[in-house]
């Protein structure tokens, strides 16, 4: 098929922000592209050939739209799947497909189908509901602290919470859920896989990511990790295992933990461009967006080698603001060398809500991380 | 005023390629654009907020757009400037000046601009019409070859031509233009110098063009250029003086000959992000394209430094092809190591038609200039 001709169609799913940062890559390209999102407010309708309104959690809506593409994909895992089966039956090209999408879907099963495919991952136990738990604990079947993940997705952290004490309980979803134990890591670390349908392979170099302890939110992507060779050789390794099993076609964003023993255990994918990847925007060879279009077109690969160190900095509503945004200080930041914000155009703020983020580059990461630091001093999302 | 605020609204007078890649950095600071251009399928109809269609000539269509914007910026010389002069006085920032754009508008003044500011440029002869020039050869007043130009912008390299015989002058346009004397150069060198409204200035490097001998358009841009240090330094110096004697707000993109003896001499100037920056997409800390709205936005500059060396193709129409545009051989250019093709969308193909551009990037200046070789070959733009 002829990419470049006018009369291929590219749908993606969800009109998301990544979906819009994917969409400025496809310019490049001249792709023609059609978008389907619930809301139509979405931040893609500005970018996209064609924008269609509707439910993606809806058999119908999926598939009436998915008919009329030639090749599907999505920037958000909460999509109708039996649609994107139907779609693949007939002959609709579905990356990443439906069969990886499904077993991402459901923590549950995604936990599952790392022990089933060897691949290292925390010890967890399984509820179908969240009410459940406390008497698993009063019998002694479970031991406080653990992590409580609900079994599906949740947005900005909202599905995970650190439960250390009993009352932590309270107010979670009672939902199908698991339980893992509490890894004492000395790093998070993801590498982004890439695949295309001939089977090409290539992984970015291994990110650190740090967390804003409260949120549950990155708070510093830092590319190269700090850390040793092997450690990293192992993380990509483990991250090129994960692929291969799923057998994916696009990007997959493997999060992993590097343990005080610098064992190296899976935490979660996602099959699509990632945050832990915006700074290949300006720090790689080859973007995780456009690597992703290449990838789900079966196009050659593009360089996953840095141009430049880079850090990227989640840009999240302060607390104790909502309404109205403002970008306190922003140019003060832009000011400061390498420094590029992205802000994703959300009319309103509130406390940790992801507004943007910041990319920073230069030659020396350790450079670029203080820069990082200094950005997030000075930069404050409030309401006006 | 706050350029991050849904409040503000950035006009982009013209629609063309330029404008959209211009368009694409103000989806990083979201920003709110407005674009007037005569063809309802202009290029930047797909990546704006609004889309007006008007006539760039014309005074009213002009003047009515810019009333509606904060800042006005444009992405092509041809627009009404008395409408520009206007708006100026009404408040609405325009970004170059109408001034500026005045003097680059007809390259006849642009070159008495360069005489009373003591900037080298070539020596040249003025002509009210091109018919008057047969009679300046015959009584002696010229002599052969030299370089023809017209006084009001071509495109694509059809208002300049080297006259070397008497019969090169048929076939000309009877328009007010000029003579120049062909300059035995040893490189065509670009500087882009960036300016914001607080003076605030700063220089890219130098680059290198490498033309086509027949089609009189850039074949490669070379950053940065190969040439001497105290020749880079000649060039930068003389194109921040070409920069302050315009005192313009935005990009300038300064071309320059480098003449056998080492001089530098101005070519011509751009007031606009230009073909001799595209290589800044990739290959640049910040690209022209977002200096540009950091300079007319009164932002803080980004750094001009390469984070690789870059080097630029254009992608031009096949002698022999006219219709529906192929781009054979796009998949195995994009398998070359830092390899991205960036292509305009323009459905048919004509000889010499910009199509798009490729840019190659490489820690090596000169493997990226073999790998640009190898793209020029491999590529080709055909029709059907």
């Amino acid at each position: 098929m002829n990419y470049f001709s006018s009369k291929f169609k590219l749908g993606i799913l969800g009109g998301g922000q990544l979906g819009k940062m994917l969409l400025n890559d496809t310019r490049k390209f001249d792709i023609y592209t059609s978008v389907l999102d619930a809301s139509n407010e979405a931040p893609c309708k500005i970018a996209c050939n064609e924008f269609h309104i509707g439910d993606l959690m809806d058999y119908d809506a999926v598939y009436n739209f998915g008919k009329q593409v030639d090749v599907l994909t999505f920037e958000i895992e909460n999509i109708n799947i039996n649609a994107l089966e139907d779609l693949e039956k007939e002959g609709v090209k579905v990356y990443p497909s439906s069969k990886t999408l499904r077993t991402i879907q459901n923590k549950v099963t995604q936990k599952l189908f790392y022990i089933d495919n060897g691949i290292p991952t925390a010890d967890f136990t399984r509820f179908a509901y969240t009410n459940e738990i406390e008497d698993a604990i009063d019998n002694g079947g479970l031991k406080l602290p653990f992590v409580w993940k609900s079994a599906q997705f949740g947005y900005d952290g909202n599905g995970v919470k650190v439960v250390r004490k009993m009352e932590d309980l309270s107010g979670l979803p009672n939902v199908e859920c698991l339980t893992e134990s509490l890894i004492p890591f000395k790093n998070e670390l993801a590498v982004i896989v890439v695949r295309n349908a001939n089977g090409d392979m290539a992984t970015y170099p291994v990110v650190e990511m740090e967390f804003h302890p409260e949120a549950n939110q990155v708070e510093y992507v830092i590319c190269p990790a700090r850390i040793d060779m092997e450690v990293a050789l192992k993380a990509t390794e483990i991250a090129l295992r994960v692929s291969k099993a799923y057998n994916h076609v696009g990007l997959l964003a493997v999060e992993m933990f590097q343990t005080q023993n610098d064992e190296i255990i899976v935490n979660e994918v996602a099959p699509r461009p990632h945050n832990s990847g915006h700074q290949t925007i300006e720090a790689s060879y080859t973007s995780q967006f456009e690597q992703h279009l290449r990838a789900i077109l079966n196009l050659p690969l593009g360089s996953t080698e840095s141009k430049a160190a880079g850090v990227m900095v989640n840009l999240v509503g302060a607390e104790g603001h909502t309404g109205d945004v403002i970008y306190k200080n922003i140019e003060e930041i832009m000011a400061m060398p390498g420094v590029t914000p992205h802000i994703y155009g959300k009319k309103e703020t509130r406390p940790f809500r992801k507004m943007g983020h910041v990319t920073i580059v230069s030659p020396s990461v350790d450079e670029a991380r203080r820069i990082a630091e200094e950005v997030k001093k000075t930069i404050k999302v409030i309401s006006e």
